[in-house]
């Protein structure tokens, strides 16, 4: 064929892609047994075997219910990077800093293609592995990384390559749904409902990656800087679930809502990108609002391609396993693609003040004991908050609260509102504000 | 890097890669449009720019909207074929047929790369087309041809790779969806809605490859031979929905349901296929019963990857320009992928004969005056259709129903029954049977 660069479509690469897999956890497991599960139909489909020679993990005797003595064990992580027999270093350890960092930095430097799921690693060193990436001609795939089996990335970067997106965003958080879900179907706490989770092994020790809305950061960033420009991670405004009460879901879904951890991105008229990670209000009959459990959803909208939904598992052993596959057969077909889907700027982008972007809001204030609706009502209008509706709420153990829908506001004007009241007698707790999201 | 079989991912491509267009309707203009507004995004995102050179349609006359006057005018598409200076083929004609069918194999013969949006030429032509690709070394590229910007091809043949897949399907005719959805809205019956939407332009004249099935039977044969195996389109079991009626709609409604067109495929416990086109009842609180108007959606399911659902517009110009382009940016980027993902078999398997498949029904029975339902239930018993449970449903204008849900049953039987009931004194009209489809 002439001029279309090709690879060959009659392909029977004699030779193996040879892979070392840093990181035998859950998904590290979940590669092998795939691989081991459907050995014909992925060497067909990727028209060359790919085949599993090293291993690394912190300890070589627990019993991970795979024979793992076929291959070679490498007690330091790191010398992965340089075996010689290893074409591509999967790394499945996690976290953004060593050794998964040096790990992968490594691999690369020694033009070794590389294939993750690690979506804090790309979230805040992406541009500098990026670099590293073009400069060794060393692949670095990532699908893994974001929402699981839910081929994101392939979808942004591909399938979606030939428009520009004008907003991406959803459900990328399994924890947060679960809890949120929870909370709704039993009317039972937060605390309650975290603490069980991680009882069975659903949310970490540590819950204030997942709950506090880093995990999604993670996600949204990378989604951005493939479908807009590399963010700065700084400058990517996050906030969790911590605040949100039974009450608060009980009154929103009478307004006609669900509350949803959502990280959302719009590309703004001049080209910035507006990102923020926030509970929010979705409509009860949209897509956003019946994604339950530990599900992931992303939507897309640009001009041309209109709205374009996935939807599929967030985590977990298969779902994670078949996406960390998907970029292995990628490899081995000789597709490789720069990190971004496009050579790196020089510098990431710093996204739009959120402070500086409208919306509306569902508020929830509580009051002290003999505040009026006059007074409430009073101090909103003197911080210049529009609303349009309020009632207030009493429930059945006496607490009383001031519930309301403001129309359009500055963030900027609501947070100050916000910071004002939680410091104002008139208040028994710290108010509330969930941004009303209304994506396709 | 080492024996990764790498297109190199600092590419500056010096040569543009160089398109003809066959078929100037809403999206071969699309293409044009996309392409121009989104020149300088979709050259970085390539690699290299793409540059239509060549097109050619019926009529040279006729105002498109868009100057084409840089572009050579070829009176025969033929002839796009052999010009040596056209890369890539883009047929947009469509139809199984010639010319649409001499153009492609031509330029497949001619080595020239292909993309078309033509679900009819695959489904039914994929066995040769796939031989002559692998032959000449030509990639045969047709993400348009499944439903419209839903990356169904993209996701099943790359991103699923790593599975084995038991399950896919779901609502793949905008035509259909959009039809069922407005008789539930206004109540009105399948002949009225239909003739609005031709009017519209929503259907076409000849409205048969839509409402009888055949456009999703060629989609579902199309996904089917990338994620099981090819299959011969005769063998495919294809019903459409002329024969719902509003009341149909309101009683399975007040079931749980909403009827939808679905193409469903599995894969059988001994590597078969069973896969058909018929419309069925899914539950109102599924994501398929959401799916309204011109979109359409698509779900899989796999042992590893569990279920993933994707969805968009499965029509219009943007969004099948989209997907036409996607394609060509993959071409210009050079990944290059066998017609099925994988070298093609000898020859395309037959469908397990859907009689042979089990399932439950809706049933709905038009009476003739006079009838029992004591003398419905006998007949249907007499007939060994076992019945959940049943109801007499007596319409304003006097029309008396036997309406039920049966428990599990063979196709088989439940045909033959309802080839018996159609000649039954009892009846007024012929009956109708709609599959209860369980897809998660």
């Amino acid at each position: 064929m002439t001029n279309t660069d090709s690879a060959p479509l009659k392909r029977s690469h004699s030779t193996p892609l040879r892979l070392g897999i840093a990181g035998l956890g859950t998904v590290g497991i979940g590669v092998i047994r795939l691989l081991r599960a459907h050995t014909a139909l992925i060497t067909q489909r990727t028209g060359r075997s790919l085949e599993i020679v090293a291993v690394s993990a912190r300890n070589r005797q627990r019993d991970r219910g795979e024979d793992l003595s076929a291959f070679r064990w490498h007690e330091d992580p790191l010398s992965l990077a340089s075996d010689p027999d290893v074409d591509v270093v999967v790394e499945l350890i996690g976290g953004a800093n060593n050794p998964a960092r040096k790990l992968v930095t490594t691999a690369l430097e020694n033009g070794k293609a590389v294939v993750t799921a690690n979506k804090a690693l790309i979230a805040l060193h992406g541009a500098h592995l990026a670099q590293l990436s073009a400069e060794h001609n060393a692949p670095l795939y990532y699908e893994a990384a974001v929402a699981g089996v839910v081929p994101a990335v392939k979808v942004v970067r591909e399938a979606l390559a030939g428009d520009q997106l004008t907003q991406l965003g959803g459900i990328m958080n399994g924890t947060c749904n679960f809890i949120l879900s929870e909370m709704e179907e039993t009317g039972r706490a937060f605390g309650d409902v975290l603490k069980e989770a991680q009882e069975k092994g659903f949310a970490e020790a540590d819950p204030s990656t997942d709950v506090d809305g880093w995990d999604t950061a993670h996600k949204l960033a990378i989604l951005t800087g493939i479908a807009f420009q590399p963010i700065d991670f700084e400058s990517l405004d996050v906030r969790g679930i911590r605040g949100v009460t039974s009450p608060d879901i009980a009154y929103t879904k009478e307004l006609g809502y669900r509350i949803k951890l959502l990280g959302v991105a719009h590309r703004t008229k001049d080209g910035g990108v507006d990102a923020s990670v926030q509970p929010c209000l979705v409509p009860l009959n949209s897509g956003l609002a019946q994604v339950g459990g530990a599900f992931n959803a992303l939507t897309t909208v640009g001009a041309f391609s209109g709205a374009v939904t996935l939807s599929g598992q967030g985590a977990g052993e298969g779902p994670t396993a078949t996406a960390v596959m998907a970029d292995l057969i990628d490899l081995g077909r000789g597709h490789h693609l720069p990190l971004w889907g496009q050579q790196p700027p020089e510098k990431a982008a710093l996204c739009v003040p959120s402070d500086t972007v409208e919306g509306a809001y569902y508020l929830r204030l509580s009051l002290a004991d003999n505040v009026t609706e006059e007074s409430i009502n009073a101090l909103l209008d003197e911080h210049k908050i529009p609303l349009k509706h309020a009632s207030l709420r009493k429930e059945a153990n006496g607490s009383l609260h001031f519930v309301c829908v403001t129309h359009p506001v500055l963030a900027g004007t609501l947070h100050s509102t916000l910071y004002a009241l939680g410091r104002h007698e008139s208040l028994s707790t710290a108010p509330l504000a969930l941004k009303i999201e209304a994506m396709p």
